[in-house]
């Protein structure tokens, strides 16, 4: 995995009376997080097959995909391997958050070999008891190489809870 | 994998003329699939964890579950591999079949060593040069032991073409 061209804002950096400098932020309605880019592989997709039990053969051949499955570039990621971008994301910055809901449209296909990113932004947060409740937009973006132009592979929302607002001192997208 | 107490009809047999007799039967809206039921085992989270990068500990760590993650019953397989169930049935019974979207509420957790089975239902379809769109009401049921009562642990539906309405010689669930 390598980081995306960031969009990024840099978090707030706040100094606090009794020790070092530190930088935190707190999720807002409107914030983005953003995954780095991910090239799914062919090996990837086998893992995937073997753990899920999907053996669709777009996924695993390419002349089945090109033919019957209509897919003009061959085998295609699971869907659910590419929208599983969006927990990823989401836990590696919230530890411990918690799955509600998630909705997935996908708008086009991420053939194996590409590369992927998520994008997931606050669409609203509401707080009781210690607990978030945060409603995300979640795009995946799909492209050829790094430096292509990304496609709208995925697109929905996820309800998630998550222990914590804080970002700590990652940087967030706006 | 097993496979479940059925809830089975048989399909309907036909003899053709100039052949042996065949069992085939087409898919109809009302028409359910079901899965045999899986056991998610350590070695599955631990394979998906690797594959999605999705490391959040509510799914790898027995302490975080049930503290922070307030899990009675410690780790929970990922959603997202649980939810594979879905189009790992439908491509199995539809090979080539090509996802839309699905929509997931995730209503219960399947802790790991858990089993689940997954069902799947048309609600509706749609033919149209030589292309079928249905759509599927997805539930995915989570049970202790094979003889436990089944919990609903994962809702929706979802919008799948498909090459051929046909189920060969399997059966349904009414």
């Amino acid at each position: 995995m390598r980081l995306a061209v960031p969009l990024v804002r840099k978090a707030a950096t706040s100094a606090s009376a009794s020790g070092p400098a530190t930088t935190t932020t707190s999720l807002k309605v409107g914030d983005a997080l953003r995954s780095g880019r991910r090239r799914f592989t062919e090996a990837d997709v086998a893992a995937y097959a073997a753990v899920s039990g999907d053996r669709n053969p777009v996924h695993l051949d390419d002349a089945f995909a090109r033919g019957a499955g209509g897919f003009a570039r061959g085998r295609v990621v699971h869907g659910m391997l590419a929208a599983s971008l969006f927990p990823a994301l989401i836990a590696s910055r919230f530890p411990g958050a918690v799955y509600a809901s998630q909705s997935l449209r996908f708008a086009a296909p991420v053939y194996v070999g590409d590369e992927a990113a998520a994008e997931v932004r606050a669409l609203n947060i509401k707080s009781a008891g210690g607990r978030h409740i945060v409603k995300f937009a979640t795009k995946c973006f799909a492209s050829v190489h790094e430096d292509d132009e990304e496609a709208l592979a995925i697109d929905g929302e996820a309800m998630v809870f998550l222990p914590t607002l804080e970002l700590g001192s990652e940087a967030i997208a706006e």
